[in-house]
This record gives structure tokens, sequence and C-alpha cells, in this order.
């Protein structure tokens, strides 16, 4: 057993495999991001056999070599399938590009993918700064003021909306709430939802979403919120995407991940009593808070 | 068995864990090329004990926010072990940062990773148009023509060789044989180099680094080349570094990786014979062709 971790040890310094594999990361990202982007996976759903690099390039309008290159990157991240026919690959989706990644699909992530590809990837390309400052990047990417940022997501970003929906969160609770509320009621019109958020948040929201005709986003005072966040350890050792996610708040909008505690804590502060949280293995964790009216 | 496998195509229909990782990959590819460049892994090499979090954003100069959250997040990825002190998070490097991931190592990637971070993340936020177009992505993305692209590279890219020279790889083998030829002859004194390229390559090598003083440049018709590339398979079915290398080629220069049988057809057109390839299962593969004189 000692003798296996000595060369596992030996073979991890003798060849960088992991942070080759961390290097190429964002390659892989955007192989994902341009296949959405170009609609490769809701052409060959709709197409009845597998198509070929040729007859894809030609639907889509795109060069017969960059296809090629696009598909084949493709096949290897296990998103489409390779069928050899005469010398010649034809290609078809696999089932989870079929049903994530067309636009089509009730939970197409291709939404959210739009947005990484068009917004956070270029932010990112100022994390360095992002770190040495403290503030976010926005600026910098997009030429939009950080505080004029909150006002940009009210004013534009049914996508952003969407992004949330697909990703069953509430990003960033403080910032969104209005939007969501907005969506929920379009989405299902026997629902009606209370908003908790902060005061600056509610007046936003009133202005932008609540007219006559939409009486069914209301206030309440006393009540149980649940967070859906993507929740940290407590001993800063994970989870990954938690991580990455915390940075990503601070790339963007300054917002952070918090662990557990961390919501208790804020919960409590506010008056709330009762806090419960959930990890669920997934992105996206549980806090549920209760306050009496 | 048919059970196990239908559970777990479902499991993978009901929750897409491997595309949200792949969203994320830019993510994790900037946190590591960010942490290279303020230079978190050297200052733990050169400290006697693991730091603060505090402590090391004094010393690179970088806010405490968003210095907590790179660190967290690169522990996540296991380049940092994290040591818990009263409650406080003390961090040091694994054994893969330090060898990998420092600027003093013989071995170190941090060349590759400031090429990868400040040119190659910015051509590839422009894949989609590559894609269409065909055509690399160098004047969007800096301005720099395409036809421009092997002169600017002959006059600026002392980190373009000593990339070549970490990744243990002559990249793109026509465009940059004469620079890798005065970085061999500077490294080691007592080699002399001959240089194998297309007439085109041959000049401009000739002109920029063939001095009276650097005699040990030659050229050789006859003898043997090897060529150090990311071979393709023959049915394009991987392996995924190759293939997202050989989109890289498109973004950027519009060269493309191959598979051995390509190789073998291109070198017995020029003439040479007893073509031989190895794949190594590591990212740069290797062929070996004969001329005769």
């Amino acid at each position: 057993m000692a003798e296996d971790q000595d060369l596992s040890v030996s073979a991890a310094v003798t060849y960088p495999r992991k942070i080759l594999e961390y290097m190429e990361g964002f390659l892989i990202s955007k192989v994902v991001f341009s296949s959405c982007e170009l609609g490769v996976f809701d052409l060959l759903l709709g197409a009845e056999r597998p198509l070929s690099a040729e007859e894809i390039s030609r639907a889509l309008g795109t060069s017969v070599d960059g296809t090629e290159r696009l598909l084949a990157a493709c096949s290897g991240l296990e998103l489409l399938n390779i069928h050899q026919d005469n010398g010649r690959c034809l290609y078809s989706n696999t089932d989870q590009a079929s049903v994530y990644l067309t636009r089509s699909s009730p939970v197409s992530l291709s939404q959210s993918i739009q947005y990484s590809s068009r917004t956070i990837y270029l932010c990112w390309h100022y994390l360095t700064d992002a770190v040495r400052s403290g503030r976010n990047q926005y600026e910098k990417a997009f030429g939009v003021d950080a505080q004029d940022l909150f006002q940009a997501l009210y004013r534009s970003d049914e996508e952003m909306v969407k992004f949330m929906q697909l990703m069953n969160s509430i990003w960033n609770i403080c910032g969104c709430s209005g939007a969501l509320a907005k969506q929920c009621t379009s989405a299902y019109p026997e629902c009606t939802v209370t908003i908790f958020d902060l005061p600056k948040v509610v007046r936003t929201s009133r202005e932008n979403f609540f007219t006559e005709a939409n009486q069914r986003i209301g206030f309440c005072e006393g009540g149980s919120v649940l967070l859906v966040e993507a929740l940290l350890y407590e001993d800063g050792s994970g989870p990954l995407t938690a991580q990455l996610y915390s940075l990503n708040m601070l790339v963007q909008t300054e917002g952070r991940e918090r662990s557990a505690a961390q919501y208790a804590a804020l919960l409590t502060a506010a008056g709330f009593s009762n806090v419960q949280h959930r990890f669920t293995g997934k992105i996206y964790d549980a806090v549920l808070a209760r306050k009496e009216a």
C-alpha cells in the first residue's frame, strides 16, 4: 500500500496530467458553447439520420474545415456519436446532447451556455485583476459600470432569468427576485409569488415588474424563505463548484458563496429562526429559515 | 448488467454532470492561470511554513477577499493543501504545484500558462467565428493580420519558444524551427542544429537568426526528420487533446493536427521514406521519417 502510494506520487510528479487537463478546460468549454451557438445539436436532433460534416456545414452555413474539427472535438467529449460510413464519418447526438444542448428541450442548458460564452467567459479574462483589486470586472469587459449592473440586469436580461430557471436556482438572492417572480407567474398562470428582499431591490422590482395587470406578485411579513445556493463546506475545502462560483461572484457582481453557518448567521441577524440546510450533491443546495409575522 | 446500463443512462439524462463540468472548464483554467500569474505558488515555495490568505495577499499586493476565494478554488483543484490552525486556513503547495507551477522549476509550465492565459484564451473567445469562416481569429483578438503572424512570432516570441521547449514539442513544424534552433544552441553550447523546413521558412530563419557568430546552425540534404506532434486516431474518434489542438490551430494559425496516415502521405509526397510513428499516451506523439541525400 505504501509502495503503491509512492508510485502514484512519483507518477504525478513525473507527468502533470491533471494540470494539463486544467489548462485545456477553457478549450472544452468553448467547444460546447460554440457547438450550441451554431445549432449543431438542434440540426442533428431534427435530422432523421446521422449527418456528415459536409451536410452539417452546408445546413449551418459554416466552413467544412472548421465544422469537421468542431464535430471531432464533440465526439471526443462524448456529446456526439461517430458512425463510420465507407471511410466517411457521420455524426449523431448522444442522449445527453439531445436532452440538454438543444434549444427546444424543456431542460435545455442553451440559454445558460449562451450567457457563459458571451458574458462570463470574457469577464473571467480579467480574473487576475479581480483578485488584485477585489472588484468586479464588468466595466473592463463590457464598459458597464459596476454601479449600473443591477439596473442593466433588470433592463435587458430575459436570458439571465432563463439561466436562473434552468439552473433551478435563485442566483444571488438579493438581485433578481423581481425578474424571477415575473417569470414564475408567466410560466405558471395559477401561481402567486411573494417577494422577500432588500428594500432597494423591492423598490426596483416594483418599478420594473409590477403592473396593474399583474396582481399575483406581492409581499409578506412572516413566513419561510428557501435559499437555493451552492453551499461551501465549513472548512473551506470544497465543493469545487461552489468555490468557482464564489470567484465568479467576485468577477461579476461582488456577491459571494457562503457556508451553511455563514447563511445561518446572516438569517439569524435578520430575525429568522429555525435555520436548516441540506447538501444535494448537485450544484445547488438548500437553506430553509422561518420568520414569524 | 443490462439493468445497470439502463440505470446509468437514466442517471446521465436526469442530471447533466458531465456537461456542467465542461461548462466550468474555463473557470478552472483561469484559476490556474491567475494563481500562476500572481505568483501564489512561487511565494508558497519560498515560505518556510504554510501561509494564511492575509499573509499571501499582503505579500502579493492583492485583495484579501479575492485572494481567499482564489486559494479556496486552488485547494478544491488539489493544487494547494489546507491546514486548519485555530479556525484559520493556512495554505501550502502540493507536490505537483511546486514542480510544475513555480517559475523557478526546470520543468515549469508557467510560460506556457502565460501564453494560454493572455493569448489563446482571448483567441478562443471567437471560436464560433473561426468555425463559421474557417479562418484564424488573431486579427479580431489582437489586431494582428493573419499574414503577419509568422513574422510577428519571429520578432517577439521568446515566450513561444519557451512554451515549445516546455511542452517538449516542435509546435507546427513549418513555423518555428529557426527560433528553436537558436534556443537549442544557446542552451547547449556544445550542440549543432540542422534545419529542415519549407524554403520560405528557411529564408525567414536565415534573416532572423543566423549571424556570423552562430555557425552552429546549418542545413542538410538527407537525414531523418522527427515530428513531435499530437496524433489523431485514424477514425477521428480522439484523442480529445489532439482534437482540441486541431481546433486551436484553426483559431490561431490555420495549421492542423493530423493522423499518422496523413503525416505519412505528406512525408512520402515530399520524398521521405520508412515513415514510422509511436503514440506516447501523453500530449505529444512521434513520427520518424528518412530522406536519402
